[in-house]
């Protein structure tokens, strides 16, 4: 048994087959990605890493499953899932992760090829577990994915607390311990016992707080459309495979842009913090519908002719249209009065993330300091936005540095 | 300058007209008077205490007042109140306020009286502070009593922190750093500056979360129903005087219930923890209309009724009958695009908490433990409640001793 | 199993015993004891009580026993005793235990009499535990009466965290959970394993900062001395028997002191926080041999002869003489390179501490703020000290109220 | 002014010469400079960096100001020196400081050519502070410099604290509100005012318990050996220039050493954690007296006389000898009664770290797994080690992965 210290869960216990893939390769590089990628821009304290949050993960589900009374080998195989569940993060997590999907046609959680070539099949091989039902289970296969992977998941439980303690912002402190307690198997599916109605949306609500307060936040924004770009022209002009560059990590990435001619100018701006600034910040309402339905090539043309118009290089002009606020349900379920109710039937708050996730939205476009009012103007005819005033909402006037921009 | 270590804020630095403040009886008293009541029959590490509290308060009212660049007698007024605030709390809090404002006609913010007499009075009128004044802001009157008492107020800010801290549930665990720093006057009115949608929301969500967590569990509600009872005795029975309750500390009323022969079963039970149980919890829409408007002679009635239906002395059976949820709108204004907007416009996660604050919401109906059963079949009855099946939701069934019920 | 929500520990699963344990009056009432008397006239936010204390020690006592492997009949004892250990205090901790001693013969972990009686010792028989055998764990005796009352025990890693936690001195968080995971029995001595030499210090270490700065500040210190004095006079002229108080909680203390008259006077005094200031605060050279030695009823005689002196009622006077250093050895033991070896002879700076105790020592004197200059000439005399300039020392001076006063 | 939220200080506010220096390449680098290096093999969450402790040294230097009553220009300089007190530090801070100094003679606080040249050097000007002068505050000269970098310099207060925070070991946890209050002025001397033994021992304690768990954690030296060993391998084979190896940041010099064929066996060994084992730890008793002298050379020398005893390549051989313990003596003042006096003249604990630190001291031979037991016998006899049994001292047996081995 190895014990692992940890700023969040205090000691963690890691024992069998996780042991064993704490020690490979796949595992260790996920101690050189940071967990927030770009995030660190805003709030300087969130280096923490994919693997301190893998070890947090693996923990929580240690711990569920000792609370649901499973042993043995499913218990083995949905540890082994809990610690390898990010392995397959490119460099900056979540920061190139759609990038690359468009050239390998992978997803981080399309984890199969990692988990059985190498040392991390091997061991699970050893071990007697099957790479395939392993990788099933980090996509949230099968009764127990949904503790991996799913609206209830001991991932989001990890993140969210990981995350406030590293950034000190605390809206998403929950209370995990009463969670992995209250979580319950019931007809096959994942619920909170009852009497956790609040339980259930003090999980939500803390995303719906972290969402635009840190993780959509536009410095972080603009940061993570900066490393995207560069990585782009990385792979497109100076030649690097798609593949390769997935499994780097940052200081790979990092390293790479700066000494390679075509990326060596956004490398130096993302490491002297030279952002881009907001020229564009529009909500949902002003932006036409079939901007929402465009293509990454679309979005391409549209920035060029934005950056024709405002006489400017193809490259310094991004726009930034993030995926429109989902509308599928959640799944959350709870116990009520003996019933399992879907949590938000059962939860006023819950069904209106749903429309504050609306409210949130922001696309933006982003331009060099200098050519932000002309880059502004230029995008607001170019992409059809109907905006009225300013064309950035939201942002508190005449002061250079404000808490928003820092944090 | 008195510099006092607090387990929330860590240092306190308190000077002037607050230095003088501290030691007089009517803030020392505070030190006696817990923060929760009843609520640490549930959370036992929930003991802090007003004392501690007003300490806070008055921390954060500064930290504000230097931010808003308030200084001088203006500053001075509103830091007494701000540490004076909760000197008219009677014994165990909110517990016994209802109860006594019936006997004498004041709440716990209802302080003229204690802020002109005695060692207060002669203090603040040495620092050449109108006692009445200083008595309106606590009541929440003026420009700067929406800081002591608003829906943006620095009480609600260190009350949701520290009860957080004190009773684990993290819930509370609001940025007030970051509130106190947003917080502005924009035409005379206290709000939150551009970019706070967010700080605004997790107010009160961590309000909403906290109510039925925490503040309204129902055995911290058995306990102050109990409680309530047992001083009601004392007053209507043995003959104490309600101003002089009022006046009391933790231990007064704790000792004198429990030599009183009329209260002394009520405090031997609290004492031992022996509460009565819940015979009814029911929902909102299950209460008939009347029954919600019934005032405290009419609730008494309803009491003897059921006693008599389940062949029990009346002081056995509590029929606890909250007020009806708010339907008042949130008064917190954030700036949006640089106009004032009401939160509850701008937010639907706020005006969601009136929802849930129905959904919330339950008539209790107590008593001791063998006569649960009865007593329910009879109030059920005798209240015309529109109960299905069994007379408790939300309870989880075949465990003696739960989550729920601990905490 | 009951779960229990702790400030500390966060969630708590209580089992077996001690859930028939919890709701006995005798553990019940250590709700109403606070962990630290009158340090919370230092410390405003110490108001932390035993129960929850016992909580904690029974949560670190079942975790240990995990990590030994320890199971069965054996466990229970031990968690049973764990629970019970504090049953023994009288109100206010240890403030009184010394006076009770003197009447009853009884330190608070001699524990035989209130374990075999009443509903505890039914609770204890119904789990076929002997309560002897129990009691006999909280006295430390036998091989598992380490864990509980020992150089290395539960119960001060408990306390350590949890007075910091409250008191908002960082001094005593320890790392428990090493703690708890590197205890191990070699020959039937309870030690901690090998490259544990700094873990082991870190326990001594914490104590010996927490020990002037918070257990023994002189204002706690006072506290104590005002409210012995008071308890004394309850049980010498109001008649109060020593036994019965030993039973109270705070509220019966505090409530009783105030309403006779042979004590209001103290009661009040400590209610508004009028204390008696130092007169002298001596160091250990500066002190007879023959004082340190004196028994109760010399220094009653002392205290009359220095209020004769200052002209002052004897009950002004308070000779305050705690016992000398302890100068037995520390008996913690770490293996070091395979063998057991004393933590003092292993650490220099536990072998220190044993120094900084002596220096830390302080005689105090004590009297009503205005009588404090000829109290303390008077005392000097009287008491023999050898006190070049003023008598006291370590106080920084000109600050009425300073860090030191209030913590 | 800017507001930066730190995960360890919460809100940090930026004004003045110090708000412009944030933006200055030469800042944001120590974004990517991990604080701790390779501790973070040992602690996997401590991957916090140089610039937010930066952020968290300017704060308390800015705080202390405050409490100092020092205004104007001369804590303009004081701030800008504590801001930058840092941006000496070679990547992997302090892991290969030495190796750098050999060849360029800068140790990290030599800082006079990095503040007068470039974006820092004209920032300051432009606030009309000397470069020169801000040099020197950064190497502890003058009056203020002792604020910036001595016995009871902010520097170290901010250190504790957040690797305290982000290893999880809380024995760094110290009351750093009482230091910065505390600290004051007698003739020209920092020292802690009256009343403050504890609070000076803790801060010493505190160091002295986070050295050999932290800092010098026998995994963290053995990955600094090799990374040392890679670095200087970069320098004399691959032709690098120590002056640019000095300015690069953490991903840099990782990248670099993958991609040159001397190096990249280290860097992969790094990468993967697969670490050279410990074939000696040898305490300083048993250490003959020329080896503590030996220079660089002469150790090279031996590594290739053991790696040839034990037939292995050169590289495959680490001899690590710190420098001996310190032995001069503590300069940490503290008021006592009235008189400033030496704190380890005052504290038997403060004196006897001298003999901890003795007592802690471990010489290292690192090797290969596979070749640990012939290195060890080797090494024993060219180093002349006075070792009796094991050639490992301090080690718990039998154990592959243990508490002591991640942390």
């Amino acid at each position: 048994m190895a014990t692992i210290k940890d700023s969040v869960h205090d000691h963690i216990e890691v024992t069998g087959v996780a042991e064993d893939l704490l020690d490979t390769p796949a595992m260790q590089r996920l101690r050189r990605i940071r967990q927030l990628g770009t995030v660190s821009l805003v709030y300087p304290s969130a280096n923490h890493t994919r693997f301190e949050h893998s070890l947090g993960v693996y923990h929580l589900a240690s711990e569920t499953l000792d609370h649901l009374g499973v042993a043995g080998r499913t218990a083995e195989r949905i540890r082994a899932a809990a610690l390898l569940h990010d392995v397959g993060h490119p460099p900056f997590s979540h920061n190139v992760e759609e990038l690359l999907y468009r050239h390998t046609g992978k997803y981080h959680d399309d984890v199969a090829d990692l988990l059985a070539d190498g040392r991390v099949g091997a061991v699970l091989r050893e071990h007697d577990l099957d790479p395939d039902t392993v990788a099933g289970l980090v996509a949230g296969e099968g009764r127990y994915g949904q503790l991996v992977s799913g609206e209830l998941d001991v991932d989001r439980m990890d993140y969210l607390v990981r995350d406030a303690h590293h950034t000190g912002v605390p809206y998403g402190t929950i209370d995990h311990g009463r969670l992995v307690r209250e979580l319950t198997f019931v007809d096959g599916e994942l619920v909170l016992a009852e009497g956790n109605v609040q339980t259930a949306e003090s999980l939500l609500l803390a995303r719906a707080l972290m969402n635009p307060t840190v993780y959509r936040h536009h410095v972080a924004r603009i940061g993570k459309a900066m490393l995207r770009r560069a990585t782009e022209r990385l792979i497109r002009e100076a030649g690097y495979d798609a593949e390769t560059v997935r499994r780097w990590d940052d200081a790979d990435l990092l390293a790479t842009l700066r000494r390679t001619d075509a990326t060596a100018d956004f490398a130096d701006r993302l490491s002297t913090r030279d952002l881009f600034k907001r020229a564009v910040w529009a909500e949902l309402p002003d932006v036409p519908e079939d901007l929402l339905e465009a293509d990454h090539e679309r979005i391409r043309e549209l920035e060029r002719e934005v950056a024709a118009a405002a006489d400017l290089d193809p490259d310094s002009v991004v726009v930034d249209v993030p995926p429109p606020p989902e509308i599928r349900e959640s799944s959350s379920r709870v116990v009520v009065n003996g019933e399992i109710r879907r949590l938000d039937r059962q939860s006023p708050l819950v069904s209106a993330l749903r429309v504050a996730g609306r409210n949130q939205w922001r696309l933006g476009v982003y331009a060099p300091a200098g050519a932000v009012d002309r880059v502004g103007r230029a995008a607001v005819r170019a992409l059809g936005l109907d905006v009225d005033g300013a064309p950035i909402t939201e942002v508190r006037g005449g002061l250079d540095t404000t808490l928003d921009e820092f944090g």
